[in-house]
């Protein structure tokens, strides 16, 4: 029989989860009538609350360390959730620590793994390439998640890593808008030194045109800044300002993030531009906010859920000696919305 | 003078932040020119990288907890930011949890105290009643930032709050619309008997139409999903769908969260429905994401950085004993954008 969620209780009884927390809570803000009959029904149901089972595991103080690299992304949020319910449901906890731009994750984590009694570490975005050095000294079980990317085989023995093809993927969405008709493509992309995703989804940009035989206008591959939260939507939005104002003609815009291309869609809207009439827009990563936007947005759709549950339990079987290091890609999807259509200059 | 941060090597060299961090960190994707040449303004202008100091200070182990209700609205992410900066800045370093809806906070604080030297305790979101025997339990000093409301005299020894008015300027944006002329106006807000800040804003919507002495069409009271996430853009799209099902007429609609207020528009839209022609739609709190929404969201914008430096500060100054708790109370803006616009039905 399958074990008895707060989610039955409120089920059984008509009322909502919350209700049924402020029951067990015993909460002010409930009649006293409601809470007699939640708590009835949990008598009957046998039921245990989550937050004492939760609170037991607790205490175990096996702790897991989440770093986060571009913690205002909303894509990373919904993949901590994810990381958090998976590790509280092996009985871990979870420690957070968001990571600036200029910092280096390996950094944090050596220092972190001093002061902090953690059982293995969770990187969410960051660099793909580190220093062996830095990496051969981490004494705990390590995972980079949504991280891909050019590992060697050498390193590969010394931690997992769960990603997408990010260079196969964003071949994909520029094919899409190739064959659309466009050919004044503009990316706005990260500097190649960053190491990071950006890089990657660059390649894609340029192996698309490659195959396709059609030549790249160097001008229009856009860095946006090097700040503090390089994939945002302030810098999607001066970014396409710039390149708007240097009078270089594009009929698409790809922004390597759908962040990205949320703050692009601004600068265009204010310079008069419709999307998709005038200008095609498309991002990478496949956020919530891109399918409340107007229009909605195209994207390369991340599985962030399933990579986030394969995160935990790929690095909990590590440390549970279980299996060895794994380096799993998960397939992305192109999904084609409103805020992209054929080209028509 | 003033110290000298990475900011302002970066610029001595003409390279970006993540350069400078790259040439500290001995990365391997710097060219080594490049390299030399910013750690000889380091040298020369005496920087201390910032890792250094951080971690320096990070190893006193001198911890503050930030227990977060509704982690995935970004109206806490630049919180969060801010809080860290100033938990950072101040020699300490911090722990952050994430509270399920369903869960109570305090009691989550209480087993994490147990668990970790902690030295105080930040709330971001939740409730604003709170059982007395429960606070009393908690033996460091805590604060509750951005929740308001009615803190009794005798409990407002046991901790600080920073918040805005919430009702106050829940009335300031219907009155505002009431003077559109709108009559019809629904509000999306939280079941009474969560104590939220969505009971606060409710009264004040009550309280705008007193005060024009309108009547208020109950109906258009729309109580969210009781859900893991109530104030989520899902949760916006699901009732207002209900709500144009059930066929009752409104012009304006009022969401006490803006990211609610974004699902809503997203049902409006798919119903054929123009923002603002055919239903004016406004927000409350003031996240990015609705300055870059199309249209540009109206909304209550409450001062998110300011209230979070403050709640860092304030607490800081009661674990070192420099003040007693206060309670402060932070003005907001009624911020006029696209989504609104006089009645003409």
């Amino acid at each position: 029989m399958a074990e008895i969620t707060i989610k039955d209780i409120a089920e059984k009884c008509g009322v909502g989860i919350g209700t049924v927390s402020r029951a067990i809570n015993n909460h002010p803000n409930i009649n006293s009538e409601t809470r007699e009959r939640v708590l009835a029904v949990i008598k009957e149901m046998g039921y245990i609350p989550n937050n004492s089972a939760r609170n037991l595991k607790r205490t175990d103080a096996k702790c897991i360390a989440v770093l986060i690299k571009g913690i205002i992304n909303p894509f990373f949020s919904t993949a901590v959730q994810t990381i958090e319910a998976g590790i509280q449901k092996a009985g871990y906890s979870m420690v957070m620590q968001h990571v600036e731009a200029y910092e280096n994750e390996v950094e944090v984590a050596l220092q972190l793994i001093k002061e902090k009694r953690l059982r293995g570490i969770i990187f969410l975005g960051g660099a793909f390439v580190h220093d062996k050095k830095m990496l051969d000294m981490m004494s705990v079980p390590f995972i980079f998640s949504t991280i891909g990317g050019a590992a060697n085989e050498d390193r590969k023995q010394t931690y997992s890593n769960v990603s997408v093809d990010d260079r196969a993927e964003s071949k994909k969405m520029v094919r899409y808008l190739l064959e659309l008709g466009h050919r004044d493509i503009a990316i706005l992309t990260e500097d190649v030194s960053a190491s990071s995703v950006g890089q990657l989804r660059l390649e894609g940009y340029w192996e698309a045109f490659t195959e396709k035989e059609i030549a790249v206008n160097e001008k229009l591959i856009w860095k946006i800044d090097d700040k503090e939260e390089p994939y945002s939507m302030e810098n999607g939005y001066a970014a396409t300002k710039k390149l708007l104002e240097s009078g270089e003609k594009f009929t698409a815009l790809f922004a390597i993030s759908d962040f990205l291309a949320i703050g692009a869609c601004r600068a265009l809207r204010e310079a008069g531009l419709k999307i998709p009439e005038d200008v095609s827009v498309a991002g990478f990563d496949g956020i919530a906010f891109g399918e409340y936007f107007n229009p909605q947005l195209t994207t390369i759709r991340q599985p962030i859920e399933e990579m986030s549950e394969k995160t935990v339990q790929l690095l909990l079987d590590v440390i549970e000696e279980k299996c060895g290091h794994e380096h799993l890609v998960f397939p992305a999807r192109l999904t084609i919305r409103e805020s992209t259509a054929p080209c028509n200059k």
